[in-house]
């Protein structure tokens, strides 16, 4: 499926396109300003600059607090309303135009004929499909999901997914483009709906939508019982390794042993898939893959250093 | 409900008495411990005080960071194995026993003979009912679910949860003891398997389960997916205010008018509720009343500001 486009050298990126001037197009913007490129930014209409400008300055407190690259500035930014003007020396696109499948389409199908086919363009799409998205582009080879999390600024994830017609040398030149500029990219190794960090998201968020309507907690109590309780451990580290520790010296292996059965409780509602040897040893392996040299004292104490660093980080926030 | 049994006044507690030596009962010994109260830990087997003096060192690593109250010392730790012995000048009971219903009712029925009735005990239980452990207990009035998070000594929430015998007053004394020591109570309005937090944390472990047992993802890649994306955000917004500001200036009622149909998409096995219009306005009121004065740009402000202090904070934490 490759084939013998070049694409450019990730380190040669000086020009990006970012397009859509909502949260998560500025958010964008705003991270590649602070990592030193010329950014472009396609705005669909010219009267959003000034949210765009004002979304782009937030983001550009925090950032100058976590370091800017050298060169780094806000004059780096200009806005076009005219798609054209704006791919015109794009060494990489990435857009975050609205979550609507036909607009998206029929954006994909300009692109491809505005974008040289050796540049690689990025979607921040959360739900949609790739293989959909790049539908009636020509050169869909270079088309990728690069779906971020919201403040792209700051959280580092983004989920790479690819479509039908996408090059594989297209995602990894998108994994390289984004480690080379901080980012921490995580490729799927399938097309599935919601792709992997959304689909926990949403798991939290429905079990809570039952919640409210069913007046067992309302929107506070949920909100409190996660800042207070396992959120800030999920800063640490992710349910896999924390329910790894959570089983003590026997790690993981002993926490299904154990808690196996728990799987058949009504303690949400969504149920779990049988608990088959073959789930649990792909669990376990993988938690003792992930866990490494680092045993239960050696993890207790990382998530330990952890919580009180981020507890005095947000004391200190709240009194200042 | 309320009977003329007089409590003892929170501020007048001295004495605490910690039942078992695993990773919850050594926490609450080590919290107790921290805050200056005499703790006598009571283990069912001597041969334990080893293991539990050695979570209990631990645990006083990030307790004298985070700050000891007056007087506050680990020779104030006394274990036994005689319960009766343990349980002689206890104040206030938090029991961790291991989550056996049998060995519970039984232990009940022996501390409703042992510990005066004017004494609060409260279950560190993660998923029995009070109701059920209360059931052999001659005094269970002063018998309350109080479920915290591990590490206890460091995540604030406890869950307080009342069984069909439990008295209103001990509820309302558990409620302002724990706060007095620093902790975070929330009182469930009903009895539901789970309560909150772990009916939530678990909607996000079944979905995790289904994906690996699917070969939709590893362990590692559904642990990077939190750490790096939703994860440090809950650790200062729970998921609804963080939806509430991640529909921008419409807030929480824009969120659910655009994605209100992605609840129908499979972006989880977990179906979502219907959302009705009774729904709806919940979650749009708990948003607004949660968020009281803070507009959307305080909101993104507030939340950048704990982002920024947090990635500070573990990068500091790594490089140490």
């Amino acid at each position: 499926m490759t084939t013998d486009r070049i694409y450019i050298n990730p380190q040669d990126v000086r020009n990006i396109t970012c397009i859509g001037g909502g949260p998560i197009g500025a958010g964008w913007s705003a991270f590649f300003l602070a990592r030193g490129y010329e950014v472009t930014s396609y705005l669909h209409d010219p009267a959003e600059e000034p949210g765009l400008r004002a979304l782009i300055d937030n983001a550009w407190i925090s950032l100058q607090e976590l370091g800017l690259a050298d060169g780094a500035s806000l004059d780096n930014l200009r806005c076009t309303s005219n798609l054209a003007d704006a791919c015109a020396n794009a060494d990489f696109v990435q857009e975050s135009a609205p979550e609507n499948i036909t607009l998206k389409r029929a954006l994909y199908a300009q692109l491809g004929e505005l974008v040289p086919a050796h540049v690689v363009i990025a979607s921040s799409t959360s739900g949609l499909s790739m293989s959909e998205i790049q539908a009636d582009c020509a050169t869909p080879g270079r088309a990728v999901v690069g779906h971020p999390f919201n403040p792209p600024y700051l959280l580092p994830l983004v989920e790479i997914v690819k479509g039908d017609q996408t090059e594989p040398d297209a995602v990894q030149w998108l994994v390289a483009f984004y480690e080379l500029v901080g980012k921490a990219p995580l490729v799927l190794r399938k097309e599935i709906p919601g792709f992997i960090a959304t689909r926990l998201q949403e798991a939290i968020w429905r079990e809570a939508l039952h919640m409210v309507a069913n007046d067992e907690a309302t929107v506070e109590e949920i909100d409190l019982a996660i800042t207070n309780g396992p959120g800030p451990r999920w800063a640490i580290m992710g349910p896999c390794l924390t329910f790894h520790n959570g089983g003590g010296e026997g790690g993981m292996a002993y926490n299904l042993d154990q808690f196996g059965p728990a799987l058949k409780l009504p303690w949400t509602r969504l149920e779990a898939p049988e608990l088959t040897q073959e789930l649990r040893d792909k669990m376990v392996d993988g938690c003792i893959r992930e866990a490494g040299e680092r045993d239960y004292a050696a993890l207790s104490r990382e998530r330990d250093r952890g919580l009180v660093a981020i507890s005095k980080a947000l004391k200190a926030c709240a009194e200042d």
